[in-house]
């Protein structure tokens, strides 16, 4: 028989890997909820119509879409915010702004496999909903730092730009859609000299494409000269300089929010995808240069999704990526490990007795296994030894005629003999 | 512009739904610990291989399944066994028994929608793998009682049947496989008059059919009594009587251990999928009539997937029943609120202090969410107060000056001026 296989591109998750894919997603609901963000669960199943109404055209390529049994084309969600803006403008449409809304779990691309890359993987996912003001841009930053540093990240830093500034000039230069959305992506890919080529042999005079290289080139981690340097080459563009202006003060509120964030802001940094309207960033790890999480503020979303104008910023973060720099960092988050308790009954007509012996212990907030295998003591406890348990209670007959069990501090490998009724409280004192 | 929905079959969990199904998933894993169950997290996509090899007809028909952009034939999980028996029965291959694994999250089938049946919902699944002991099988039917326990459902009972009684007589009177799986499917789906329809045509003798039709009646709570019964009807049948005296060591060991579980014994139970071996039980909510969980022994189906024989039991519950169960008993399941902080700068120039003081309060572990709608402070409360927020800070510039702000108690509408420094502890001292 051929051995069966995870499908390419997907992978299980065991031991630690588990459970530190679960903590760093109860991180992401921790920060939520300290922010005042409510979770809402939406489907893995979408229809195609909705997740490709956003999603520019290298993500429709790659999603796993297919037609249901009722002959519906629909598609794995490759992000949550779809499902978030139909929320949105359909059951929310009629609610109290702002919205803080928070959803976690996997997404589905089929990209090309690599490190760190899988075809499902896992996101938590952040919108603020209602407001145009800077604070709830900054709001977005801070709680990203909030998670970054929650989850025990130590290197990381912020990349921050602003699309109102490029697109600010190319509208005003009456840059065609289309070409202003190509340049952006080329940026997007850090693809600047390809971005170039299609500014020159556009419609845009000379003059303002000397204006834009200028501009691409500003960045630096001197936040306020860098935006001061972009406020001054900007000042004939109105939107622009309003968007430079809108950059300077969500920066302002980050800085006198006391946030210690390591920011460099990036005049030619621009997120591809076409809906930005406003701040761009990403988190990254410089030394291993991948992107943690990124978002934005994209004000017409809702309305494309048929909702009422509903100004918006958010972000969702790779919970895989961060496990990866976890990973990677050499100071691993911390798993906190529980004491962990077999039960050995020495005869079989105590094996009612352990079960019973477990229960009161597990009722007492404690982890119990049963020894299940009937197995000998002696191979039992080499067993327990071998995966680092704690200690073994041993229900032998001379000890449970007197009402007691022996307990064995499996690290210290010494045993007592102890009544039952006092067995949760000398389990618990036990180190 | 048409309205974007959810799929047919999907659907969105709000508020205290999302809040509920997360607290019932909570459970599921604290149980899982106690129990020293390891959490694995397989792929929602599998291959459809895989996942067809053990499923039923039924199950098979109803797979979403498609063909990924690589010409593969995958599907979503319709349940989580078979990613566990090609977990067992590849990467633990050489791992020591037993394997205590559980897994939780959303599997996919395309049934008819129906109050609370959707194509989407949530399974806690626990698989003890390694052992063909009694005590392994109380273990799995006390695992599900705590489950049932922690989510808070007070009415619910079980139903335990044995397969290994009506296939032990079966095989003594030789019947074809074939016809076996159909029987034992009709009764699955309480068509026992055409079960017997089947029986009476087959190669049995009409003896035996008539002590099956005895058998087959015999059910009730005294859990011993049943089971001396069913010994009683089948002791020309020697695996029948081993699977009967299976069953009673199994109740047993429930009953020394102590656990207050309401079963009732049924010899005509039988859940209809082919692969279960031994032990099988349901939990259910009589006054609802809704299964909120099964499962069995399974002894061959390692086999099935490749791997070295191992028996195993297991167990998989339905979230969504248990959240409806608790949604049906007017005892609903509590969801601890924490206490809900606005923080509101009375002018422009007091936003990025704004920020600076939630962040202070979030590091005490409060919940806190900021005026980002640039509200006056009248409607900022006003809003406050609809959304029940526990507690408004006011920065306003004569207080801040003196590095204090107002806090407002919503619910009793009184307030005080505090000092930035002794904030935090008022606030927590706050009822």
């Amino acid at each position: 028989m051929s051995e069966f296989k995870t499908v390419r591109g997907m992978r299980d998750l065991l031991d630690e890997d588990a459970q530190m894919l679960r903590q760093v997603e109860a991180n992401a609901r921790k920060v939520a909820e300290l922010y005042g963000f409510n979770e809402v669960i939406t489907p893995i199943v979408e229809s195609y119509e909705l997740l490709s109404a956003k999603a520019g055209e290298e993500v429709r390529s790659r999603m796993f879409a297919f037609k249901d049994l009722g002959d519906r084309d629909v598609a794995l969600r490759p992000e949550f915010t779809a499902s978030v803006a139909r929320l949105v403008a359909t059951t929310l449409r009629n609610a109290p702004r702002p919205f803080r809304l928070f959803s976690v779990g996997s997404v589905y691309r089929y990209d090309e496999p690599q490190k760190g890359r899988y075809r499902e993987f896992w996101q938590s996912n952040y919108e603020l909903m209602g407001s145009n003001k800077p604070e709830a841009d900054a709001e977005i930053l801070m709680l990203t730092n909030s998670l970054m540093e929650k989850a025990g990240l130590k290197d990381y830093a912020f990349k921050i730009g602003h699309v109102g500034v490029l697109r600010g000039i190319f509208n005003q230069e009456k840059l065609e859609d289309k070409v202003q959305n190509q340049v952006m992506q080329l940026m997007d890919k850090k693809e600047h000299r390809d971005a170039f080529d299609v500014l020159e042999s556009s419609s845009i005079s000379g003059k303002c494409v000397e204006l834009l290289r200028e501009l691409a080139k500003l960045k630096g981690t001197d936040v306020f000269e860098v935006v001061g340097r972009i406020k001054e080459l900007v000042k004939g563009y109105e939107k622009a300089a309003t968007a430079a202006e809108n950059l300077l003060e969500i920066l302002k509120l980050i800085s006198e929010s006391g946030c210690k964030i390591n920011i460099t802001v990036d005049a030619g940094f621009a997120r591809g995808l076409e809906y930005y309207t406003g701040l761009v960033f990403e988190v990254y790890v410089p030394s291993l240069d991948i992107a943690l999480g990124g978002g934005g503020r994209y004000d017409r979303l809702i309305e494309l999704f048929g909702g009422d104008p509903t100004p918006a910023v958010g972000v969702a973060h790779g919970l895989d990526r961060i496990m990866l720099a976890l990973q990677g960092q050499k100071a691993p988050l911390k798993i906190e490990k529980e004491k962990r308790i077999l039960v050995i009954p020495i005869q079989e007509n105590m094996k009612g007795e352990a079960l019973k012996i477990s229960q009161m212990l597990r009722e007492a907030d404690l982890v119990v296994e049963v020894e299940v295998m009937g197995r000998k003591m002696t191979k039992a406890l080499e067993d327990a030894n071998r995966r680092e348990m704690d200690c073994a209670i041993i229900l032998g007959e001379r000890e449970l005629k007197e009402g007691a069990v022996v307990i064995r501090d499996l690290k210290r490998r010494e045993q007592n003999t102890v009544k039952i009724e006092k067995l949760v409280e000398t389990v618990k004192e036990q180190e």
